[in-house]
């Protein structure tokens, strides 16, 4: 399956906290470089998510911001 | 500055392209990765951006997803 | 791949505009419901996207917003 | 009220989960679709939001991404 | 009709500029602050946006970043 | 440290709601304004934030929608 967002990133779960209905997961992708993501606990469940799984963390380019000093 | 956005990520500009309105930017983020952002030209400009600055590419939390096999 | 974006719709492309950086995609997903989508040309280009294409329109919940009379 | 987001979609709330801060709400948009929104559970309890309500699911183009087998 | 998102800002349009596909809006909302926002060109003349207009900048809660010396 | 989005209120925190994995923050910018966010508990703990605090509220303009009556 082909997709529009460009900012694909593979790596693995090394955090997953979950509350009532959001979840935090955090994503070691590598470079020294990890992705925390903010999802429903619904879908961290419905993945199957637990540390150590190998995943994709995707972001649409409309989302991404930048800094420069 | 102190932010609340979990992701930050540095890196060089490798590449970037401007419409009338929107900017598109990509940055090398090391560890193989690249990411890239959508930003209004106004604000490259303001920023002063060009190929081979230093900058950081900042996602909110809330606009990662999560993919798996 | 499963994915965590729990609004996945189904559809086929019915316009496609493009502009120097940004691209305009509607796609008609059916029950009299059409959902129109913003990403770059290069993306719609990688995937290459064309009217009668069969797609799938993926959106994240938090980016949901809900009004009631 | 004009509004400039072109993806709106009238439905009925089949769902709607609270947790301390976010609520998760479900609405059934005809055509074999649902759409899952994440709110605050106070925009929620402003809007009186209940199972069987009448209710509009408002997404910024910008937010729509498209998968292509 | 009652929205979800907490941020609804009012305000007077002071400046609008229009590529091939995006548009860029800019908005007084009193107190030394302006709106600045990114939407369709089919978007901002569905609604007849011109400087002058009274509007509404309306953002959801998700999308704000918080940030501190 | 100059950033893309062009949207940045000044403000203070004049509430700070905490659940398990989310926060909500309302910031008060002047002019009869107040800005709410949704941002990490984890986020709001490392910026240390509390009542009071003077504080800046970023946000991207492809998130800001535009109302007309």
């Amino acid at each position: 399956m082909k997709m529009s967002p460009r900012n694909r990133f593979a790596g693995t779960i090394t955090q997953l906290k979950k509350g009532a209905v959001m979840a935090q997961v955090t994503v070691d992708i590598g470079g020294g470089n990890t992705v925390t993501s903010a999802i429903f606990v619904d879908s961290a469940e419905d993945l199957g998510l637990k540390t150590g799984d190998k995943v994709l963390a995707v972001i649409k380019s409309t989302d991404v911001m930048i800094f420069k000093e």
